[in-house]
Formats: structure tokens, sequence, C-alpha cells
């Protein structure tokens, strides 16, 4: 630590030549020692500068995403070179359309399981799990990163209905950490907690920004998707790292002579001089409710599908034994669907994602070109106009198609996210509604002589926007459409429609990544919503437990042992006794458990018999004849030792039996893990102690055990929390949920006056915000509550679901999310 | 309390109606007296929802924006009406120029001092210190708003170089607060302070997004310029009201004939195609490092005046005395420099700041139109150029006088901003780096046959978003150009710009609002910025205060007496006992305070004269005839009574003699509140207590008041904050800086297993992050140091500079800047 602090200084005194190391150089170059020295220490601190680490992180993520980009199209282009090659057998065809696609999902689904399950799925839901600062075991590394890299390159190659944007902050959160530990060789402080937590949020920011080009929706995006409070500070490191990582990725395509310049992803060209009539809002009004609606759906279905999956024990049977042929099946089903000869020519089947936004986004109205003939410069706009079916029936079926497709797609055990799925099926009701509104107003709304068709791409850009904003809970898609098109002439119906979307879905579902989170179990705090006057007077006395476990610091063992049988939190309240119940601080339940097996270990133990044994020879050193046979009664029974200590890992087997045995899984795993650690800790006292043989009986080791839980518990070694947060009993619902997201507390002791009064934990928390308290005797419902119960996605907390935390101290808390558990094996 | 719950349940209850009124009367209808009283509910608490507030709020503020610009715009056209017609005599005109400005700014300045002193200034500043929690009195008063509205308008309409940005943030606020309290009347919920801090900063967000018409930068803005974290859940809040004030905002254009539809207010029409080439991100980048040197000497030079004004005693006189003259002299100097036939000629003084902008961001090539003949269709950009001297030189001119103009302009004792002019400066920079781009590429940088000019009209849009971002220390001001200009095509070099600006800007100066707060000696907590290393590893222990003042469980009066006579903090420590030192909580000066006088107060020895009496009437009933002397003698004495209490007050005088009399400011102000307060309780008392009259002597009170100092504290009825905010002693600065700014924290205890060891306050931590901690013997400095302390500038913090606060309970700080005192007398 001092070293650090050296270190330290001599940073800040070089502060200057590491910002401007040319400067440095000028100034130092009169006498080589002192440059040669000045440049090391000023390499050293320089590259451990924030701004080198996130301009390294930037151009990593822009070059892997552009990467990635380039073989994805790579794999799209085969897909469609096969197709169009095999021109006049449609059988041919139709193999290779759905060959390919299914090769690839199968491929990709294998790998993830193979080399690392955790990769599956979007990410987004653990990123912010993490960012709680709960410790996630696997999802931050490099193996992590390899896999989720290329298995979402193959999935995204199928052309299935799944996005990017979701796993690149995974993978963006990966390549952060990965390079924080890649960092930390050339300076100290990047082995700071709350700094890595910081730069996991610009990463954050990079992995949306370099998916879509678009630093600024980046940055809002992913903190409103990751954070529940956001330091301000740590904004520029957003902003400076998505900046880079954007222009990195774009600059790529310029090189690649994609681009003639550095442009916008899905750039639109709506005039500027009057992008939309007043009137028209109101339509605008009409995509963002319609779109809140169907954004809350999606999460609705989504959580049915996942659930149903799970849940169905025949299905979940026959996912896990033929664990690749379902990713297989389902691929199937859905290239057949989109099949462009087969019922894919009535929704454009052939389009891929990237293809159909632009479509949607164009400056045409298609509902004016007649049928397919009076179209030769539509380009893959044509995709839509059907001989047969007008263009709102192929908008329609295309809608409608892909919401389930994508629900399906992405609960695939493969590396996918939702967000662009959303965005394309968002984008498509958008344009039918501005085909709609095209064809109902022909010559545009009549204004004042000029006549300014109606433009359905700006229906389009809103629906978009308003229908991944109604999904993720976010009100920055509305930036993000900005970005991605170029344009931002529509700024205001986007922001409405987004707006009312936001409203509609918040009071209807939580966000897809909450819901996510739900299911699979991590810990989690809802969000007060809109609309929550209750939870300015609910008072954290009406939520506390009063039954609070508590060790004094005069207990002995014994006390400690049976208070260990029965907690649940992670903690347990240390106060000074149990009459004036003063708090003093809080001990991790591991290191309570620690103590208790220390006390009651072999090493004190065999010390114990040394002991006795110095005292017995001193004593018997006269007596040794007649006493002979007891010693070697004793000696005989040693011979049972090597058997010993793996029963000896559960404390004391024999005072145990006369105690109820836990059943909490909680307190099994503890168990176990203590019984794994002191086993193989016993082995190594056995072999120290080898000139002290066991020699204490069962009965011995009983009576010695229980003198030894008698004993009162000696602290020094202890680390104890001294300060344990603590709330009064009169302090609000809201300041308490402000509190605990801010700080990222699991659990909250209640004092008055110092005395220990109550705990407050994520579990009554997350029960009083989501309406279940009964206040004055009346039970709280939150809003459309009744709806919410109908379904089996009913928002009631089951006990136990939010906090079967397994704690190994008090700041590195890890996880292991039950969910994965059936992809690991 | 109760009343206020119940109401709660019925607002739940009524939740679905509220939201949904239509739907509950159709539901309800049925039967007339379930509809009154659902619809009298529903009323209420819809009347309560946020996003009616928000609504409510982003409508008014729309209104009042463009209202207000309406009349700025009348002014303006005014003036300029006056000069064109009085054309011929120049005399006239430059009477006519400079009298309509100087009689605006003196009329706003006598209307601000007269009205409400503390509407001067840009008010940001003051609602950043709001938001963290203190109380500014009259900050958020009706009285102040309808100051600064008008005085606001007549400001601006002088056309002085002066912005409406910061002022309208402190309007939005006001009319946020106001809001509060009127629906208060509606709702029980708007008196939560919580709650109304989260209004505010929907509020602060409001007031940027109707002043730019730009609702996504409002929001960011505002969250950079006010807040050190931000709530998430507030998010939605912040975009909802800025988007219905952008949207009313532009509503009133369209509707007053303005404007065709809802356009952005600087619409830009650069190309789409190819905005502009990859080797112009270099001029871009030098934009921005320029900008971000031009950034912080502006911060520099506008402390170095404020400075200046306020030190200098024979100016300060000048000014007070003849408070008026002083805007009038600074208003006559500048305009005369504008005068358009005058020195204004060079420098486009004839346009006034909107003009210059539009300008700025047209889409011609000045530098090639040669000179004025050749430019008939430039419209105001005619004005660029002069016969005699070249774009570049009149630009030149503009950016440097404009540059200290509005430093001048903006110190004033009028409501006015820096934002907009430093906009326009930064714009002015910008355009002649674009127009010294495009001379020096006429035909544009080369690319593969096409040709595409350079746009210097993009540079201007950096060059603005990068001096204003530079000044103000924020990212967003990218986002606001966006939303300002309609276009979004130069995103990257907009953000190259900025950042860059930023990075080099931070590392230099505090931003324009912290340099004030400073200036104001309002409470600051400084950033932890750019380039913090050392931050990592600073402990608690390393920088807190060892010496705690403290009160025990069991301790007597006199030892609360002689503590608060030294201690400086808002609170006292209560501890167990000086041995264990175990933390209980937290009691207030004000509280102990009260206690101390109460157990001293005249009504308490009134009682004991009773008591005595009673006692000795008992005793004295056989024995009376014989001591009637006595009796009379004390009889006498009591005559002096009606003199007695003003000395009273001052808590036992006669004790205080032999106690060292306080010497700092904090304790005699808080003792001068006492003795108010007390002299006319005691004044009450004694009318109460006719019956008993005061019979002791000097020296019996001095005798009687030492007895009830030597008596143990009752704390039964104190207000003890049980669970103060504790820090462990290895608590890292990083931290202890996010704790604190998180909760808005003025001080925590440093505990070790409940034992209070220290205490650290916002001065030991501005201390610490400011770089003047010695670790391990060596002083930290901090970047560039040498630069900053050469100045008077200096971020030395003198002691009490930052903790002069007198906090009248744990909540509800008040705070009386000392600043404003010059101005209110």
């Amino acid at each position: 630590m001092k070293n650090t602090a050296t270190r330290c200084c001599d940073v800040a005194w070089t502060d200057f030549a590491c910002r401007f190391p040319n400067f440095s150089f000028m100034i130092s170059s009169h006498h080589p020692v002192v440059r040669t020295v000045l440049c090391q220490k000023s390499l050293i601190s320089w590259v451990g500068e924030d701004w080198i680490f996130l301009i390294l992180l930037g151009t990593v993520m822009g070059l892997v995403s552009w990467v990635m980009d380039f073989f994805i199209a790579f794999c799209l282009r085969a897909q469609k070179w096969m197709f169009t090659g095999l021109y006049g057998s449609v059988f041919l065809q139709y193999l290779a359309w759905v060959t390919f696609p299914v090769v690839l999902i199968t491929f990709s689904a294998a790998f993830t399981q193979i080399l690392a399950p955790q990769a599956a799925g979007s990410g987004i839901p653990e990123v912010k799990t993490i960012m709680r600062g709960v410790v996630l075991k696997e999802y931050l590394t490099f193996k992590t990163f390899v896999t989720k890299v290329i298995a979402l390159t193959c999935a995204l190659g199928s052309g299935m209905p799944m996005g990017k944007d979701g796993p690149f902050v995974h993978i963006a959160s990966l390549c952060g950490a990965l390079l924080c530990k890649f960092m930390s060789l050339f300076g100290g402080m990047y082995e700071n907690e709350s700094r890595n937590i910081e730069m996991l949020a610009a990463a954050c920011a990079v992995g949306v920004g370099c998916c879509f080009a678009a630093p600024i929706g980046g940055v809002l995006f992913s903190i409103e998707v990751t954070s529940t409070f956001f330091a301000v500070r740590n904004y520029w490191r957003g902003f400076l790292a998505a900046t880079v990582s954007a222009f990195v990725f774009r600059l790529m395509s310029v090189w690649n002579r994609d681009e003639g310049t550095l442009t916008a992803l899905f750039k639109t060209s709506f005039r500027l001089d009057f992008p939309f009539d007043l009137q028209e809002l109101l339509a605008f009004a009409v995509v963002g409710i319609a779109s809140g609606f169907g954004g809350a759906f999606y999460v609705y279905l989504n959580h049915r599908v996942v659930k149903f999956i799970k849940k169905q024990k025949s299905l979940k049977r026959f996912i896990i034994r033929n664990r690749l042929l379902f990713p297989a099946v389902v691929t199937l089903v859905i290239t057949t669907l989109t099949f462009p000869p087969g019922f894919g020519q009535f929704m454009a089947g052939k389009l891929t994602q990237k293809e159909s936004v632009l479509t949607f986004f164009d400056n045409l109205t298609w509902a004016k070109q007649g049928d397919a003939h009076q179209a030769p410069y539509m380009g893959y706009a044509k995709a839509w106009l059907h001989p047969q079916a007008s263009v709102f029936v192929t908008l329609s079926i295309f809608v409608i198609m892909k919401f389930w497709m994508s629900i399906v797609a992405t609960a695939l055990p493969v590396p996918c996210g939702a967000f662009m799925p959303v965005f394309v099926i968002g984008a498509g009701f958008g344009r039918l509604v501005g085909e709609s509104m095209a064809a109902w107003f022909p010559d545009g709304i009549n204004t004042n002589g000029t006549i300014y068709p109606i433009v359905p791409g700006g229906y389009a850009v809103a629906g978009a926007a308003a229908l991944s904003g109604a999904a993720t809970h976010t009100v920055s898609t509305a930036v993000i459409v900005f970005e991605l098109t170029g344009q931002i002439s529509h700024i205001l119906p986007v922001m409405i429609a987004v707006i009312l979307a936001n409203a509609v879905a918040q009071s209807l579902q939580p966000s897809l990544y909450d819901s996510i989170i739900k299911i699979k179990k991590l810990p989690y705090l809802p969000e007060l919503g809109w609309g929550n006057h209750e939870k300015y007077n609910i008072r954290v006395e009406d939520i506390m437990v009063r039954d609070v476990r508590y060790i004094t610091l005069n207990c002995c063992y014994r006390d400690l042992h049976n208070v260990l049988l029965t907690g649940n939190l992670s903690t347990l309240a240390l106060v000074e006794s149990a009459a004036s119940m003063v708090l003093l601080g809080s001990i991790s339940h591991a290191q309570l458990q620690s103590l208790l097996s220390q006390q009651l270990s072999r090493t004190r133990r065999l010390e114990h018999i040394r002991q006795r044994n110095v005292a017995s020879s001193q004593y018997s050193n006269q007596e040794e004849a007649s006493q002979g046979a007891c010693i070697q009664i004793s000696n005989e029974e040693s011979s049972f030792s090597p058997v010993r200590p793996i029963s000896q890992g559960k404390i004391s087997p024999v005072v145990e039996q006369g105690i109820e045995i836990p059943t909490g899984p909680h307190d099994n795993s503890d168990f176990t893990l203590k019984n794994l650690f002191c086993t193989s800790q016993d082995s190594d006292d056995l072999e120290d102690d080898g000139d002290v043989k066991d020699t204490m009986t069962i009965k011995e080791i009983a009576e010695w055990e229980e003198k030894q839980l008698n004993e009162q518990i000696n602290f020094n070694n202890c680390r104890i929390d001294p300060a344990p947060f603590q709330l009064m009993e009169r302090t609000s619902l809201h300041k308490t949920h402000t509190i605990f997201s801010l700080l990222g507390l699991d659990h909250a002791y209640v004092t008055s006056v110092g005395r220990l009064i109550g705990v407050v934990s994520l579990k009554e928390l997350t029960k009083a915000i989501e309406g279940f308290v009964p206040v004055n005797g009346l039970k709280l419902r939150p809003a459309l509550a009744s709806f919410r119960d109908s379904g089996p996605t009913g928002r009631t907390i089951t006990d136990g679901e939010t906090t079967e935390l397994h704690w190994l101290g008090e700041r590195n808390r890890e996880y292991v999310p039950s969910e994965s558990d059936e992809r690991s094996q």
C-alpha cells in the first residue's frame, strides 16, 4: 500500500509531464539523466491515464464492431449468393436458404454451450447487475469475450431477427474489464474497484455507441439501461470512449471504400424546409401510444415464452437432451417462413434487417407507386410491392410475423439482443401508419397553398424509436435514431412518440431487461416509475423486519452457532448487549463462520491436547508407569484421525446432532463451501502438527467442543464493518429506495438512538415498491394491477426470489445465477 | 401524518380511475353517487399526478419564453427602427443607438435592485446549490420570478452581449417551485422535499429546453450543470417537460405566422451527402483545442473582473453609491463601440446576437464572395464584408471585442447569462477557421474526382459547441447545437471538438458556474476531474480531523456549554461515554442550544423559586413573624426583574464571565439569534408566571445557574439523528467524494468498531481534492498548479470559506449568501 502511495506522489509530481509528454521532453531534455527518469515515469503514468484507456477501449471496440459487421455482411451475402445462384430450382434454393442459417445458429449454440454458456443472451441484465456492485462469476473473462464475439457473428450472420446491441454492451464491458486488467500492469490505480465500475459504465456506452455509430445516444441509452444513479463526473468518459469507437467504426468503412466520408449508418434525406405538418403530430402521437402497447405486449410475450420454455418439464427435458436440436428447429421454421419464393414474398423475406430499415426510412411513398411495374428506381423497396397484395398487407404481415419470430429467436441459447428486431418492427409499423397517412392525404395536409406531401419515412423513424423505447423503457432511442439517420428534423414528433410510448409501456410492464433479470432471479430493485404517490408516504417502520438476528459483544460461541443456523442475510448485526441493543457494526456470515470453525478447529484441539499432555506430563512424570495403559488407549484412538477432518468440516458434528439442521439452500451451500475449505486446511494442519497425536475419543471431543462453545467470542481477528448503513424508522420509502440504489445496498439496519430496532433488505423494499405492503390495513395495489396479475407473469415476488445471494465478504459479492446451471452442465 | 396516509390509500385505490379518467366514468356511471365521489377523488389525484405537473410546467415556460422573445425582438426592432429612421444625421443616430440600451439596462438594474436583488446574474450557481439540498433564502419566491422575467426581458432587449439560458434555468426553477406550492393545494405529496428536488431537476431541463427549443440538449445540459449525481428514474420527467416546453415555444411561432411549421431555431441547410472530408477533422480538432484554451481564459478573465469589482475599494464604493451609474456607463461604452457607422462597421455591430449566429451558420463562403459588391443575395451576412477590411479581419475583431464585452456585460447586476455570448463568440471563431480553410483549399480537399467545397458554417457550429462547452464544462452543448441547427450531419467533428475543448478547459480552470459559486462562497464540493490518480489512494484517515467535539450520554450541562462554545460544525456527536466513544448519534447545534437555554431559563428558575417558596412556607408557617424582614428583602429585589431577561438571553451571563467568550463569527451570530429568541420568550413567561416573583439576587442566580449546569443532561425531548453518516478510516477519498455528493452531506463521522475516531467535513474534502493534502510527507500538487497559483484566482481555500453555513436543522439547511448583501442594502 505504501508503495502505491509513493508512486502516486511521483505520478502527481510528473503530472504535467504526463499530460503533455512533448512539453516535458522540451523542458527536461537539457539533462539526459533527468530525461530518462522522466521518460520512464511519464510513460508509466501516461499509459495509466484515463483517457488513454478510454481511447484504447473505443478503438478496440470500433474495430471489433467493424470486423464483426464485415463478417456478418459476408455471411448474409453468401446466403444470397447461393440463393440467387440456384435460380431455377426452388427446392435447391430452399435448401440453400434454410441450411445456411441452421448451420450457423447450430454452430453458434454449440460454441456457446461448450466454451462459455454465460455468453448466451443479451448480457445487458447481467451488466446491469454487475454495475450494482454484484460480482457475477465468469461474466467478465477472456473466454466469454472470445465466445461472445464469435458466436454473435455467426448468429447474426444467419439473418435471423436478432440484434447486435445488447451483446455488444456485454462485449464492451468484457473488453473494458480485460483492458483494466491489462492496464493494471502499468499502474496500480486500475486495481481500484470503484474506478473499475466507472470504466465499466464507459464501456457500456461504447458498446451501444460503436454498434450504431451513435456516440450520444449510446451514452444515454447505456445510462438508462444499466444504471439507476449516474455520476455526472463520469459523463465525459462515456462520451470520449463512445465518440472514439463510433469514429473508428465509421472510419473503417471509409478506408474500406464503402463510404465516401463519415456519415450516418442509415442516412436519410427527408426534406428540411418543411419536415412535417403540425396536424401530423396527432398521427405521430398515435404511433407512440400504439408502440407503447406493442412494446409492453412484446415484453409480456417474451416473458411468457422464456417462462414456458423453463417451466414445461417435457419441453425442458427435450431442450436439455437435444441442446442443439431446439435452435436448429426454430431456425428452420423461421427461415422457412421467410423463404422469398414462399411466404416470404408477402413480407419482403429476402431483405436483411439492415436493408429493411433502409427501405423503411427511404424518401418515397410506396402506396403512391401503385404496383410494382411503375417503380424501376425503388431499389430494395421493390420487395414491399407485391402484385397480389398491397403495401399495407405486406407491411402488416411483416410486423406481425417478425413480432413473434424475434421473440422466439431471442429466446435461443445464442448471444443475441432484442433491440434491433424491435427497432425494425417499430420502423415497419411506423411505415405502415405513414403509408396510410399518405394514402389518406395524397396531397399532404392543406397548408397555405404550398403542397407538402407526407413523408412516410418520418413515421418509420418515429415508430422505430417509439417501439424500441417502449420495450426497453428508454427515452434515448430518440437520440439514437437521430444519429442513425443523420437527420434531426423530426425531433419533436419523435420525442412525443417516444415519451407517449414510454408512458404507456412503463405503466403496463417492466422493461425487457428487468423482465429478464426477474426470470434469471438476479438481485433486483424495481424502479419507482410513473405515478407513485403512495411511495412518498410509506415509512421504513412500515416495511422493516423487526425480528433482527444479532450477536452481542459478550456472547459465547454457542449463541453464534445458533444464530448462524437461522439467519438469511449476508451479515449479522453486532450489538453491545441484548439489553442496550446499541448497534456497533456488522460482520459477514463468512467471517463468523470462520470464527466458529476456528474455535472448534482441529488445530486448536491438538493444541489443547498438547497443553494437556504437557500439564499431565509434568504432573505424571512421577506416576508415568501406572498411567501407561491410559495413554495407550488414547494412542489407539488416534488412528481414526485421518477420517475425522471430513466430518469436522461441518462445524462440530457432535454438537450439531442436538440442534436442528438448517434446511435453506443458502445455508447448505455455505456449509458445503466451508466443508471443502476446512477439509484441505485441516489436512495441512495434520501434517504440520504431526508431533501431537489426536488422542481424544468422540465423547471427549464432544465435551471439548461443548466447552469451547461456552467460551466468549474473541472478536480481535474479525473484520467488522463498523458503519453498516443505518436508516431511521421515519425514513420514507422513497428515500430508502434512493439510498439503496445509490449505494448498491443489499440491506440496511434501522436504528433509533443507536439502538437496533429492525432491518430492511432488498426483499422488503421490492415488495413495498411493487405495492404489496398493507398501509393502515389497506392493501395498496399498483396501477392496472388486475391486468398484471391475470397472467403467470404476475409480479408477486415469491419469498427468497431476490435475496438468494451467497455473499463472500462485504465488498466482493459473488453471485452464481440460477439460470445458467442448465446450460453449464 | 395519518391523514396523509389515509388519503394516500384512496389515491392508490382510485389510481386506475385517475390514469384513465374516461374509463372510470364509463365504469362508474351506473351509480350517480359513486360517480360524484369518484369524480372528486379522481380530479384531486389526477391533478396531483406528476405528468400533469410537468406538462403544465412545460407549457407555462414555453409561453413565458415565447412572450419574452417577442418583447425582446420588439425592443431590438425598435432600436433598429430609430437608428434607420434617423438616417442622415450620424449624431442623432448615435444618440438613438446608445440611449435605448442605456435606458433599458438602467431600468433593468434598478428594477432588480429594488424588487429582488437575488434575481441578478445567471442563477445557475444558486440552482446548483439548491439542488445539493441547501435552502437559499428568497431564491425561489414569486417576487423573484416576476423581477427576473421583466428585468431579463429589458436586459436582453438592450442588445447587449448577454444570454437568456442561465436566467431561464433559474426562472424555470422558480416556476417549478411556485407550481409545486400551487399543486400542493390539490394533493399532499407536493409537500415532500425529495419530490420537490426531483421536480426542480425537471424544471432546470425545461429552462434550457424552452430557451433553445432543444429538449434533449436541455435535459443533458441541465444535468451536467446542476447535478453531481443523477437519478435515471428522474430522466423521463426532464424529457417530458422539456419536450412540452420546446413544443409550445415553437408552436407559438407557428401560430404567430413566423414559421410554417415546427422547425429548429437556427435552421441550417448544409449538404447531407458529403458534409465534411476526413482530413477536415484535424481542423475541427484545432478548433476544439483552441476553444478549450479560450473557454478557460474566459472563465479566468470573468473571475478576475468580478473579483476586481468586489475587491477594489474605491470602485466598490463608487458602485454602491452610484448603483445605476455603473451599468449605464458600461452599456454606454459597449454600445458606442458597436455603433454601426463607427467602429461597429468592423465587427458587424448592427447585427443582433441571433442574426450573427444565423449568418455564421449560413451555407455560403464569405471569403469567396470577394468584396461586398458581388454579394447581393447574402442578406445579413453582408454586414461581415467591409470594403476596406477582409472577412478575416472583421471576424477577428468581432471575436476579440465580444470576448471582453460579454465578460464585462455579464458582470452587471442585472439578470443575464453568459452561455449565449460565449456561444456567439465560439461560432464566430469557428467561422473564422472555416473561412480560412475555405480560402486555403478553395476547391475542397481532394477526394476521388468529385469536388466538395469546404462548408465554413460547419466550423461555426463546431466552434459554438466547443467554446460554450469549454466555458461551462459540458459535453451536451454538442446536442444543443444539433437541435438548434436541425442538422446532425456534423456529429463526429462536433463531438471531437467539444471533447477536446472540455479536456483542455477542465484541466485549466473550474467551470464558469463553479467559478461564480466560489466567488459567492456558496457551499461547494469540487469535482473529481481529469487525471486524478492520487485521489484513489488517499484514505479518510489521512484527511479527517481527529479532534472531534462530542458530548456523552451522562455529561452535565456545563460540558455541553463548553463544547458549544468551541465547535464549528452544524451538529455534535453524541457518544456513550468518553471512555467507550461509541457513537450513538448526532444532535444539531440548535437543539443543544435550546436544551441549554431551557435548563437555564427564567421559567425553570421561577419554578424553582415557587417550589422553594412552597417549601419554605411549609417550614416557616410557624416562624412567619420572625422571618418577615427576609421575605421583604427578596420582594424588593424582584423589582429588577423586567430588566433581567435581556441579559438572561445570553445563556447565564453570570456564569459566562468566568469562561472565554467565543470569538468566531459563527458562534456570535448563533448567540445573537438565541438572544433575540430568548428575550421574547422570557418576556412571555414573565407575564404568565406573574404569581411568582423573581426574588433572587444576582449572586443567587449565579449560584442557581452553577447548580443547574452541574446537572446531567436530559435528552428526552431532544431530536437526535440516530444514524449520522459514518465512514471507515480506510474509506478512499474517491468513495468519500461519491457519498458526499450523492447524499449532499456536510460532514460525516469516522468510526472504528462503533467508536468515534474522527470527522470529515466538506472543508477537509475540498482541500484533499484540490490537492493540498500531504501524503507521506509530500505535498500533492494538482496538474498545472503553478499556472493556477500565479493569479489571484489561486484555488487555495482559505479556512472557513466553504463551511460558513448556519444550519437550522438537519434537513432544512438555510444559507444566506455573503455576496448579495451589498446589493440588498
